[in-house]
């Protein structure tokens, strides 16, 4: 199994763009450089928009939930009930997601990936049901192929969406009681690395609870011993949400929709993109460092060097909506500030 | 000479609001803590204006500008010109912080202390000349008595004018070419670490630029040795902007306003006034980590955990506006999420 899509080629940056925004950067009334990060923002994402002053005014976020059959193993701070109880949530407006996409003027999609606490047709969510929830991944593969497939077109679904939407910039959220434990699984098999050095606290585990999961990654680990292929690694120890993530960022690379990456999970999903297809990185910006053990080594896989370190561990693209304001503000300095002959200003 | 109203009491922070915030903080939908920096600045916002639920519409922002005799020795790859141009720069709106402001809906304040390239009275710029600038303090005392109570004044008045407007936090930023050698002199006799800790690129000297300016601050530190009031140390080694930022700050302790500190020199400056008054810190939040050297070593020595870390060493106050949606956004998800008993969620 390997939808056709997912090896469609990706848009190439737009290298001229990104060069003519350089040249800019370096005539602006301040000292070469002193603004850092925020440079290189307005830079890349010149390079990305294709234009000479980018814009990330129009920003969409799809939040997508799922159940995880793992969690009877009991890898969760809290019951997996509330998968289906934080979609409500976030249709509502309550959830943190739902509040920064409101400030931020952002679009929010909810999307229903398949939860055992099933609220059903809803307001405010899009239902792309596969299941109830994926199988155990200490037992069998999370997803069969065809679920797999379901998921990841969902994600691309999103994109295609935003695309329609007039979206400059794709975040991608997650949800899903257990989500962490799948998502360091797929890490450890991404990367090749043990589960004590990945598996951390997740929503609030204390040592005992993390002793556990650790256990519980490393039977699912030993259970999929065998795979290589990092397609097949996502179907077998990821989740809906995980596999949606994947295909979106694909979609974006491909459809040439900047992204910005959120925390722990999401990024567990970039790297599986990534390694599926390497084109995908080029249209990747990563919003934050976040407080989950494994993230630093997944963000060092990905040469990603993240705008926020703020302690979050929330997930919902949460991390990456707080980021928003910066690439706005990037934006902002590099469209709006004079150059050193508008000003008068003297030059070094 | 000591002001007298240096020495009057700050507001005290209202303990219960920050603790009903906290509480606040805990009922939220999502798991305890979750939302790491973004919940730890909502409850200090809260205690500071003694709300439940606490708001930064409304910003104010005031750029100090001034020049200094030490310029004279060569210590900046800018010439000292480009104070003066900066001055109409900012009131143009061609500057960083100009664009900034604008995004943020903020109020920029720019006041010109004393500059040697004087552009007069001119439209959006406050004059609170004291002199073209300071002396050598190589040589001599930056400034008088005199001159430092002035310079202290022009601060304070500025917190006046934003508590006026009703501003809910207060930046200050500065200008003036050569104030980073002044500011790591300050520094290095605020803390007692030699020239060669502290003393770094400023807008952008390369290594002998480097080695010739800690060469100046320790003549500077040489010629000032035996200070060890910090009030005297800021009158021999500050500068016209740093003692109005210091001025500033003390000020908005006093009548609690929360301030939020930009980089190396408004910490170099915030050090001082907490050594001044120590009962300042508790009303500075710190926007950001500066690629400037000395830094690191001035917020350590204030405990301070800035937000943003993102290479920027422009000054301006550019750091802290930066920092202002993240503040916002904390407030906002503060006042506008659930609590798990208003959404229906399980909690953990």
């Amino acid at each position: 199994m390997n939808p056709s899509w997912l090896k469609q080629p990706v848009i190439a940056c737009n290298e001229a763009a990104a060069q003519a925004a350089a040249d800019r950067q370096a005539q602006l009334t301040k000292p070469p450089g002193s603004l850092g990060e925020l440079e290189r923002l307005a830079i890349a994402l010149a390079g990305m928009q294709g234009v000479a002053t980018p814009r990330v005014d129009r920003v969409w976020i799809s939040i997508f939930a799922g159940d995880h059959g793992v969690v009877a193993e009991g890898v969760s701070a809290f019951p997996q009930a509330v998968t289906g109880q934080m979609i409500l949530n976030f249709a509502a407006g309550g959830a943190a997601i739902s509040v920064l996409a409101r400030e931020l003027g952002a679009t929010l999609e909810v999307v229903n990936l398949g939860t055992v606490n099933d609220p059903g047709e809803c307001p405010g969510v899009r239902r792309a049901f596969i299941a109830a929830q994926t199988a155990n991944i200490c037992d069998a593969p999370a997803m069969s192929e065809a679920q797999l497939a379901d998921a990841l077109a969902a994600g691309a679904h999103s994109v295609q969406l935003a695309g329609q939407g007039g979206a400059q910039l794709f975040i991608g959220g997650e949800m899903g009681i257990g989500n962490t434990a799948v998502a360091t699984a797929l890490a450890c098999a991404l990367l090749g690395e043990p589960p004590e050095a990945l598996t951390g606290a997740g929503t609030g585990l204390d040592a005992a609870g993390i002793a556990r999961k650790t256990a519980i990654v490393a039977r699912a680990l030993q259970r999929h011993g065998g795979v290589s292929d990092p397609l097949e690694m996502l179907r077998c120890l990821g989740g809906f949400e995980v596999a949606a993530l994947a295909g979106a960022y694909i979609a974006a690379a491909q459809a040439g929709m900047p992204v910005l990456i959120d925390g722990f999970i999401s990024t567990a999903a970039a790297l599986a993109a990534t390694r599926i297809h390497p084109g995908v990185r080029a249209w990747l910006l990563f919003a934050h460092r976040s407080h989950e053990r494994g993230h630093a080594r997944l963000l060092e896989a990905l040469q990603a060097r993240p705008l926020l370190d703020l302690g979050l561990r929330l997930g919902e693209g949460s991390g990456a909506a707080t980021a928003v304001p910066l690439l706005r503000l990037a934006c902002a300095l590099h469209a709006g500030m004079a150059t050193f002959a508008e000003a008068g200003v003297a030059d070094a």
